[in-house]
């Protein structure tokens, strides 16, 4: 981190990430925390829309998600691998979908930080 | 993890890598571990080709990188982070590469498994 100025550092992102999505902020962490650049890159063999690109569409992906579920269960979060500029967590969810019945989700998130900024996440699942 | 067979889940996987490359037998946990048709996709930035296909093209790689250190000093690889058929890993080395001097290398590495082989693979530093 530069000593010009006071971005978090990636530790400090991964922190915060975890915190609040532990808590079930998820929108607001990404409010907070992506850049106006964001790329979000999802599996190839996805339903979801493969790369999208900038904080709005991004956030917008998000909270689509999250109008899809009915209910959650239990979820899990890791703590983070921190690397450089880039850290990785998994993340387990147990959630009703909304027509679609209970399922488990199993997936590992990888993320780049720029200037206290998330500017990159991949779901590998 | 299929009744039908008896290869290793993600985790056992998981496991045995982060133990070969803990004790330096980086090349031998390839050897073991790779399906014949992994893939080996490097940062879009990086000096390294940028994807390689096949166990004998990525294990190739690999001594060729293991060829360029002159001195590991210190590495330090975490705990597998594992989620479904895919685990992250990170990576930190002290090293001293031959005509270029000691550095400091720092990196996420997510894996997929299948039928309890590294399919993929995809670095991030």
């Amino acid at each position: 981190m530069s000593a010009q100025n006071k971005s978090m550092s990636t530790q400090e992102v991964a922190n915060r990430l975890v915190s609040l999505c532990r808590q079930g902020q998820v929108l607001e962490a990404g409010q907070e925390l992506y850049a106006d650049n964001i790329e979000s890159r999802e599996p190839e063999n996805s339903q979801m829309p493969g790369l999208l690109t900038g904080k709005q569409a991004v956030t917008g992906k998000g909270k689509q998600f999250a109008e899809m579920i009915e209910a959650q269960h239990e979820g899990k979060i890791s703590d983070p691998l921190v690397a450089g500029n880039h850290f990785a967590i998994s993340w387990w969810m147990d959630v009703t979908m909304k027509g679609q019945g209970r399922t488990q989700m199993d997936e590992v998130i990888v993320y780049e930080v720029k200037d206290g900024k998330i500017i990159k996440e991949q779901f590998y699942y």
